[in-house]
């Protein structure tokens, strides 16, 4: 990464909030403007830790996100430590499965890579802390939680897991601190403040299917999906040739299942074929490790206050995982405020302010598109005519690319702004009716 | 207000946090069902205090509102102090002014009150302190700002204005306290909580129509209403001869308003005919006295928090203005509760799910309607087609009151639950199509 230095002569000092993938990412956006930038993580650095606490939860890199990366160098970096993946693979309940192919070869180079978040930003912080030898001033704070910051002043309180509380000015604070932002608080006690955090009855469950003689259990280059109308199973493939699976579910079902032998005597039922896979006594174990994850979607505006603080990924939008757009939206975040700022010479009073302007509509956008995707999937995926109609979107599109692009085409392998990309849909679907 | 007794023997505490209308009417509620109720409110005791801080923001009494105020026998003495409110008057831009009436006859004893909040909780309090004779562990704690509270324990740390802090414990905690709940911040930091809060784009300024010749300077018994498109003000009487005129408009065009000048040319465009009413000098003065305020829609879900605490009020679901509604469904949470605690014979683990489940439904769709409303008076109050259909719908319910009964009668004039009235009229929306 090359520091370009700062237009305005004046290095100001950033506080990015969070140094998860957006944080991360963000930083180095900031870092090669030349700002002076301090990233403030209150975990300990991921880098050096042993266990990494939270969920592995599966990430899937796309357009979005590559371009993101791109701009910054290090697109190459990262998806040469991800695995590809071609398609969706369906498990139907009497064990067959068969890929459903998207029809993605008209958009040139727009896979979809499987990424591991830990490697992920562990990329990101190293070269964040190459960028920081040549700035003195920017470095990473761990074990640094937000316990308060004024947005008049950009005055920050920090507290240490030993108790000990550290002081911090900013010209502009960043918040990244993901779905349940501590920077977003602060927001919140401010008038003309609209937000909504909305739990789906889903909860998942994550569960880990061992390699089979040192290879992946399944074909690894595809999205597995196990569609049972409410229930969802999901499965991608590690680097180290286990898969994750997921199993989505609601709540009420989640508990129904209190012991061992009710979990297989459920897989029997459900997903017979991936019992053997995972091993029925690591699923009878496994199963119970964790309570079963919920998810949230959240909606917020505005962004900014003032020309002092501005919200990007999670923290203004987290979005259920029904997409596949969770990263690649916070992604996106960096390289549109990267463009606007760009477009009005880093002056952050008419920056942050754009930024809102043009970034809502598209998050919430995405937002509404990731929940009605999560209503379709459980009533649809299952059915034929679901499929029917997946089939005769990729044939209109590869019949005339330029007149009739699917929705998912336009959200996966394209920058077509998300509420564009919806006004578009809604258009097609009209015509599809006449 | 005749206590009569806890059916379970034992007498539970119930800290009632906040008093304001719903707290204050909450606290009888419980204190004739025996328990030990302690209301604990951040500002001084309202009967006290000379001037009342805040917005005197007019009331509309009706229907939902009357018959909780019935059960606990004060349904005559607050009424007795409103004013009633027969029809809407509306204000026409070139000054001519014709009256719009109601279709409520067939109805019953249904009238609208307009009342005052101070006088409001005074009673409340009055009534509640009598009680309080009755039981000497009953008690009001003014000066009491909730710092923080357990919901596994029911421990709450109380800190008054000198300060000191004050820790209780009780059995259920109930939240009353508005829009802005501290309550309620516990609920947001627990999984699975959903929750919107959503500011509309207008703001609303407060302005006094003095009286002329000791009288009223326009007929009493009406809610004057001024709808210009964007804009609208309406305007209710107090007892003391003025009327309290809100003009309601987005908060751009508050802030295009900078002069004294500005405002009248601002009226003399807008409402020539209350300029004289609430006098030139009286306007430029009254209207910077404070800036616009915000309206805010909060919805949530679920209510309750084990058997320790229920929210209920604005806590729960505050609505912005546009039906009338706002302090009648946070008066009808109490005889909804009511109702359920006799079914369930005060078993609060029981008791406060039921309620969410029950409730939950009605305050949204209030709140849906109330916002649904506030769009549509933008739209159309000022049109012929508006005001033709108003008349259509008062005709056919006239004609056959039992089938076709417009929503504004079901919401205003009956306890039918909110989310019933909203399909019912759904479904007449269709059958008027047909």
């Amino acid at each position: 990464m090359e520091p370009t230095g700062n237009k305005s002569g004046k290095k100001k000092v950033v506080a990015v909030v969070g140094g998860g993938l957006g944080g991360a990412l963000n930083a180095c956006y900031f870092a090669k403007r030349g700002f002076q930038v301090q990233v403030f993580e209150s975990r300990e650095d991921i880098r050096a830790a042993k266990v990494v606490k939270g969920r592995s939860i599966n990430l899937a890199l796309s357009h979005r996100g590559r371009s993101a990366l791109k701009h910054v160098g290090m697109e190459e970096k990262v998806v040469s430590k991800g695995i590809p993946m071609h398609a969706r693979m369906i498990h139907s309940l009497k064990g067959n499965s068969f890929a459903l192919l998207q029809a993605v070869a008209s958009l040139g180079a727009c896979q979809i890579m499987k990424v591991s978040c830990k490697s992920f930003v562990t990329r990101f912080l190293c070269d964040f802390s190459a960028a920081a030898e040549v700035y003195p001033n920017t470095k990473l704070n761990f074990d640094h939680k937000l316990q308060d910051w004024n947005a008049e002043t950009g005055n920050m309180t920090f507290v240490r897991a030993d108790g000990t509380k550290e002081h911090i000015e900013a010209d502009l604070i960043v918040g990244c601190d993901g779905a349940f932002s501590a920077v977003r608080k602060q927001f919140m006690r401010r008038s003309r403040f609209n937000y909504s955090q909305t739990y789906i009855p889903h909860g998942y469950k994550e569960l880990t299917m061992p390699p089979i003689d040192g290879d992946f259990a399944m074909k690894p280059n595809y999205l597995h999906i196990w569609p049972r109308n409410t229930f969802m199973m999901i499965a991608l493939p590690n680097l180290d040739f286990t898969f994750t699976c997921t199993l989505f579910m609601p709540f009420e079902e989640f508990e129904k299942i209190t012991t061992g032998d009710e979990v297989i005597s459920f897989f029997q039922t459900y997903f017979p074929d991936a019992i053997p896979l995972i091993g029925a006594e690591a699923l009878k174990r496994d199963y119970f490790r964790l309570p079963a994850q919920a998810m949230v979607s959240v909606k917020c505006s505005s962004y900014h206050i003032a020309d002092k603080c501005v919200l990007m990924g999670d923290a203004a939008h987290a979005i259920v995982p029904f997409y596949g757009q969770g990263m690649n939206a916070g992604f996106e975040d960096c390289i549109v405020f990267e463009e606007i700022m760009e477009q009005f010479n880093e002056n952050l009073s008419e920056v942050l302010p754009e930024y809102t302007r043009v970034r809502v509509p598209d998050d919430h956008a995405i937002a509404d598109l990731a929940m009605y995707n999560y209503v379709e999937m459980r009533a649809h995926v299952n059915s034929k005519w679901f499929l029917f109609r997946k089939y005769v979107d990729n044939f209109l599109h590869a019949l005339m690319p330029g007149s009739i692009i699917p929705l998912y085409t336009m959200v996966t392998f394209t920058r077509t702004r998300y509420h564009k990309a919806v006004e578009r849909w809604q258009w097609q679907e009209r015509v599809r009716k006449v």
